[in-house]
């Protein structure tokens, strides 16, 4: 079974995908489906013996652009439609021990190009509204294959979050003429919660952050997508992530657990709302320190109300401090 | 630190108390501060030797009424306000061992009773907008004590998630005329995805649930808050919830984890916002089956787009086997 129901109480969609339920959970490092295949070996998702990045539609898809007819016979208080869209997955590199964070910056690189050369694919899609890269590392935050690897999700239409971005930054610009991201850059560049400067991208610890050491990382200029920058701009990109998440394995002093997402303007909507879409980067690791985790519980489940417990001053020197003295593999 | 922040880029608050990071944390069974004080042993929060319930403020509130200055200055993009607002434990039994769904029926329905009260109690302050009694059960959603207890919140304003509860509503009422949640209560009852059907309350799998084994509990007639229910109606909350949370146990055969959130009509707003609101619990297990868990990971942090592998039309008719099965404790 594979739909999106709508729930009326919500306003939202929600998708359903049973076949998921047999993903390949936890494989031994053998029987990786995302190393190369090797001479005598299983044959993996990957039919080469080396590669630097390989990007591909995800075997147990919760979107796809041949969606089976609904299961259910949807109402009009909860209709039901097929779950159309599109999931690929980005595997970061050969080496099934590497991470994002120790690949290096050359890589990063690759994968900026790679991320964008998907997006603008997908968003060449007509029935796709926004497209998601995002990476979910880590056992603490559910990870299910450890081979260093990332996703991008293309939706039938702006999802929740992203579609709170559009609104809030209507309201914003209504009220003063201006980009509320350019207006944050413009606040953050310099100050304390800081974490990297650099010359297209800035990386901080945003003054709200939802989690105790997030990070945030925006473009300077107001681009909405990753297609349109440049090879300056994406070298930065590159450059301003490496370090981050070099910074973070230093300061925690163990391989970071995160969720990374790349919000951008939503795709094949009128140009007013694709303009207030500014391209930035969201990490989210779940530790607050001291081996404990962030939870996100009943006040953030029920109120969608963060609480958090490390002040982003404090937070944004500490990992500052880590990113400059972090060695970034080249 | 304690003080709320904007975030303009999303338009929600962020509440930062940064004396929660030294909250007590896995205390041993003899050091539980949710104990009855004994003789010659430790004072607790409860000087009592015995206790059915227990409500008391949080030692290490996130919203307090008497918050301390903010200590940043907050600008026009990010105001900073004092963390204005109420925390309150309570506390399900004085039984260590005991979680609630092995309290019993009688004792749910004096905590029922203990929430109205509560809730009318914090409704009285004219500052506060929303009032949430929710419980973290279990390790899985990262409770730091063990010892069976929920919370209550009551926020200076309608938090997010409530929020798009009320545009949703008036959404709904705008375009039929009727409250969405009277009509999910006319469409689910008698349904393949009920698990309990009480005469006051209707509890089943929503056809959207966002969590593989959700279960909502719907007031069948239109009342917006606990303190409005007679006590035919609080009995039979009693029975209903008392017979979910046995069926949970009964169903995985371990102690569920869930996190369970009641949702009402906001306070101190105008009647015609308060109309919109209709009383429902929302329990959501993280358990997907077979050991696993339900993790949220890219798609739901940055999308706000859930994902969920069982058909609430094979989760509904699991618990409610379990829930007819089940020994509800009297």
């Amino acid at each position: 079974m594979s739909e999106r129901r709508y729930d009326p109480t919500h306003d939202e969609w929600v998708t359903f995908a049973t076949h998921r339920q047999d993903r390949t959970y936890k494989p031994a490092t053998a029987d990786c489906p995302l190393c190369p295949t090797h001479p005598g070996g299983p044959e993996t998702e990957i039919a080469r013996e080396h590669f630097e990045i390989a990007v591909f539609d995800n075997r147990f898809p919760s979107l796809s652009p041949t969606p089976p007819a609904p299961d259910l016979a949807g109402t009009d208080l909860v209709p039901v439609e097929p779950a159309y869209g599109h999931c690929e997955v980005v595997v970061f590199t050969d080496d099934h021990e590497a991470t994002l964070a120790s690949v290096g910056e050359r890589r990063i690189r690759l994968l900026v190009d790679a991320w964008a050369h998907r997006f603008a694919a997908l968003a060449a899609d007509g029935k796709i509204g926004y497209v998601l890269p995002f990476e979910n590392k880590g056992e603490a935050v559910g990870v299910t294959l450890h081979h260093p690897h990332g996703q991008i999700y293309a939706y039938p239409e702006v999802p929740p979050r992203p579609a709170r971005e559009q609104r809030a930054a209507r309201h914003h610009r209504d009220r003063t003429g201006r980009c509320v991201f350019c207006d944050v850059v413009a606040q953050e560049s310099g100050g304390p919660r800081v974490v990297v400067e650099g010359t297209h991208f800035l990386a901080g610890v945003p003054p709200w952050a939802r989690f105790p050491y997030e990070v945030d990382i925006w473009a300077r200029d107001h681009v909405g997508t990753l297609p349109e920058l440049d090879a300056g701009a994406r070298d930065d990109l590159a450059r301003v992530l490496a370090r981050v998440l070099a910074g973070y394995d230093a300061y925690f002093g163990f391989r970071t657990s995160y969720l990374l997402g790349v919000h951008s303007a939503p795709v094949n909507v009128p140009d007013d709302e694709r303009g207030l879409g500014h391209l930035h980067l969201e990490i989210c690791p779940p530790h607050r320190g001291g081996g404990k985790l962030k939870y996100l519980a009943g006040s953030e489940t029920f109120g969608g109300a963060f609480l958090t417990d490390v002040a982003p001053e404090v937070a944004g020197p500490r990992l500052r401090e880590a990113a400059e003295r972090a060695t970034v593999p080249a």
